[in-house]
Formats: C-alpha cells, sequence, structure tokens
C-alpha cells in the first residue's frame, strides 16, 4: 500500500519532543522507566517501553493499560513533532485490537498519522514485542487540535 | 431502553471476586491503591479506582490507561461474577470515547455485559468522576471466553 | 445506571426531523424502505428499518451495511432532534460490535447520546429485531459539529 | 513500518474468490454494480467500490454504508483467500476513522489481515477515491473463524 503522503516539514525533533514530554508528563516516569522516544519522522513516531516488572502480569506477559498508554503517547509524539509544542492535542477516542500476548521484553510501537487535518487528527499504531515480528496490538486513535 | 435480559445465576458475589482478583492480578495495587469492586449483579459490576497522585495529570486531570484499565478490569469482573473462577477471560477488542476531564476524586465505572456467549463475551462500561452524573468515557470491550 | 443528564429542549420534533430527513436524503430509500423515525426525546431516537428483501444475505439474516447504516442515521437523528437543522453533524467515527444474526423482520435502533458539546457529539445504539429483546448489534459514533 | 509477516500460501486466487463472492452473495449487486475483487495476495486484498448514483449523497459524496461495505467485503476477501470457502468468518467487530468525504468517482479498499488465528482474524482496510492518495475512510474488523 502506498504511504500517506505528507507535505508538511516536522516542527520538533527527536530531541525536542523527547525534552517536551520528560517536562510536561513526568509521571509516565511513575515507579520505573517510562515510554522513551526512539525517532519521529513525517507523520510517525517509534516510540520504546522498557521491560519493567510493574508491566507484568500473570502468565509473563504484560498488562493492557502498559500498551494502551504506550499507543496513546505514540500518536501525540506524532502529532507534536509535526505540530510543535504550542497546541495540545486532546484523546478523543482510541480503539485496540489485541492479537497476542507481549513477551516480557521491550516493546516498540510505530504510529502513523494517517490525517492531520485543522481540528482533527487520526492515527494508527503498531505495537511489537522487541526482536519480534508479530503484532501484539493494533490501535488508531482520533485527537482533537486546538486552534493555531 | 430495556435492559438486556439476563438468565444466568452469579457463580461469584462481590467479595469472592475482590479476593480472586487480588490473589491473581496483585500488580493492580502496584505504587498505590488499585480499583476496587463496589458491587456486581446480573450482568454488570461497578467498580472504583480510589484517587491517588500518581493518576495525576498535567491540568489536574487523570490519565487515559488510569481510565482504559478501570474499563477493562470492570468488565473482567462482571464476567467473572457471572461465569465463576474457572475459565479466563482475554481482552480481545476496547474502544474507548474520551469525553470530559476527569476530576481530582475517585472514579466510578458501570460496566454492563450486552453478551455473554459460549465464546464471547461484549459489554460496555461508563466511567464518571465520583459524585458526578456527566460520563468521562464510554468504553466497550469483547472478550475470548475459553471452553466450559 | 443512571440516566445521563440532560438540560435541553428538544429543537425538533419526530414530524419535523422525519421530514427534514425525507427532504435531504431522499437516498435512504432507494430500491426499497429506508429508516423511520419512531420517536424522539431528550438525547434520544428510536429509529426503525422496515424489513425488505434487498437487506437479506445468506443464511436469512440481514445485511451488515443495513444495520451500520441505521445505527448512523439513528444518532444522527437524535442530534438533530437537539440543535436543529441549521447544523449538519459529520460522522467522523462509528464503532459496531455484532453480537448475533438478525432475525428476517425489521430492525429497530435505540440511540441515545452521551456527549453533545459544542464541537463533538458521542452517542451510543443499541439495534434489536423487532419483538425481541437480545441484541444483534451495539454501535458508537463520533461526530463533529459545525459552529452554531 | 516491515510488513505483516506471511508464510501461509492462498487457498483462493483472484478468480476463485470472486466467482465465490458471486455465488454467495449475489445481493452485493442489488440495485447496481456491487464491489469487485481487484487482486488478492498474501494476507491482503484489493477491492473496488464502481461509482453509481445510488451511493451518492448530499454535497456530492457518498454513503457512509457503501464505504463500511466495502471495508468488510475486502477483508472477508482476504481472509476468504487465505483459508478458502470452507468455513465461513463472522464479523465480530467493525471500527471506522472517516477522515475525508469521497469524491464522486470509484472507491479502491486496500485490505490487509494483521492476524490469521484458529478462531479469530483482525484487518484492517484503507479506502481511497481512485486516483488520489489521501484516505477517506481507515477501518479496522474482527473475525470469528468457525473451527477448520
Amino acid at each position: 500500500m502506498p504511504d500517506v503522503p505528507v507535505s508538511l516539514a516536522l516542527m520538533m525533533d527527536r530531541d525536542a519532543v523527547a525534552a517536551f514530554l520528560d517536562e510536561v508528563f513526568p509521571q509516565i516516569h511513575h515507579g520505573g522507566p517510562g515510554p522513551v522516544v526512539e525517532s519521529v519522522g513525517p507523520m510517525t513516531a517509534t516510540m520504546r517501553l522498557p521491560y519493567h516488572e510493574r508491566h507484568l502480569r500473570p502468565g509473563g506477559t504484560l498488562s493492557g493499560p502498559a500498551m494502551m498508554g504506550l499507543a496513546d503517547v505514540a500518536l501525540y509524539v506524532a502529532i507534536l513533532a509535526q505540530i510543535g509544542p504550542v497546541a495540545l492535542a486532546v484523546t478523543t477516542n482510541l480503539s485496540f485490537n489485541f492479537m497476542r500476548k507481549p513477551a516480557q521484553t521491550d516493546l516498540l510501537a510505530d504510529a502513523r498519522l494517517l490525517k492531520l487535518g485543522r481540528s482533527l487528527a487520526v492515527g494508527e499504531v503498531l505495537i511489537r514485542s522487541a526482536g519480534q515480528e508479530d503484532l501484539v496490538c493494533h490501535a488508531t486513535g482520533t485527537y482533537a487540535l486546538p486552534p493555531r
């Protein structure tokens, strides 16, 4: 399938987005390391959630909220990289399909914006266990964007 | 709208479900008090998430993952109460509409099963800030049930 | 569960909404009778889709698009009744859980708005076969509202 | 993002799937031409919905049910191509984000299976107006698969 066409230059690079996240969302590291920005690109972002025992669940799998929070922040980062820190996006809808149990390792989330309109952004996220090809979760999200 | 008809007796009461949750999911209390079973009924469950600073986000609101995890566990509890602890349900789909920012107080989640079939359960959850009528979040969830 | 609180008076009654629908969406009756407005109320609407062979599918069930279109128009009607015909709502998100195969009879859709904000409306729809209690489909929808 | 890995050979090619669809779902052509199978591949299918005035809506756009039905059949075709006609898939969940109004032309749907398990298939669909790059709709779907 062809990629989504992008005509926008990035407003923030990886380091700028990461610094902004740590400043406004210090809580995502509560109780252990939180999601890390691996890279940002045109309409995309990749985030890593380092493995930590607080995400562990019975049967050696990772918690749903850990995956769901990772997907949300990955889309948020993709939006930030495009529109900059001046305008905050508000999550209005998130949908998840859980496909396999994640392994006891880091999670990687590849986010891609499917639409970045004036007042609405829509994107999807593919989550995998680090080093594995199979998807553990697919997410879609919708964000309300303030006037900018 | 008429209620969903129910012909099943409960397999577990509130105390039995709460004890089971604490036994198999001790992690939901990691870093502070986790969700509490308020009540269970035919095809329903009500859960409370006690307010805790680890759920706090900028602007004085509560985190998305806190709400999403609460919705998931509320549906799981409603299923457990109906089918008992013998069979574990696996979340396959969760969908959220976020409608208002929650207040800095407890969250209450009213879960209701819309279908409890042989291999699939479907339900919805309405989440409010304690003491308020307006919804902060509506969720739907789908669960795969093992043979029983 | 307590009902959603409503402080808004209706801008259009059943007959007004039905007349408006027929005027702006004559195509919903293409090839046979389309959805009929049964009633509107505060934040609610009930629609009926008369049985017609064009909705029939193998195994004696009704088509998914017939149910999905019915859910969409039911939420749209609930919004129209509240805000009047001056502002058109645009569907931005629809989510469906299909629970049972519908019978070869009319479909009834009970729509309820969960939020009616300045720029966004969110609602849910319960679809049943006429004369039956079990749900065949549950839908949630999100609508962008123009300035008004 | 890397493609979903596929280890399965196709059970049906384009012509076989198209013939099967026409045989079991003649109703999709009711009132005018229905969706056409353009191609199938490993875990993928592309469908075209020929433009027809019965899909037209006010403002020169195409109906939501036309898009939703197209997404559903595209995922169904991708599943059929993989597992063959012996086992029927039942749609359990569909989620749509509508991003732009489609033009008055054919619609193209690119479906991709994200998971094809023993009892559950999950996939996504990207819908565009023919000849245009921008997405008009993104859909995800879940299907229950009978024992095979």
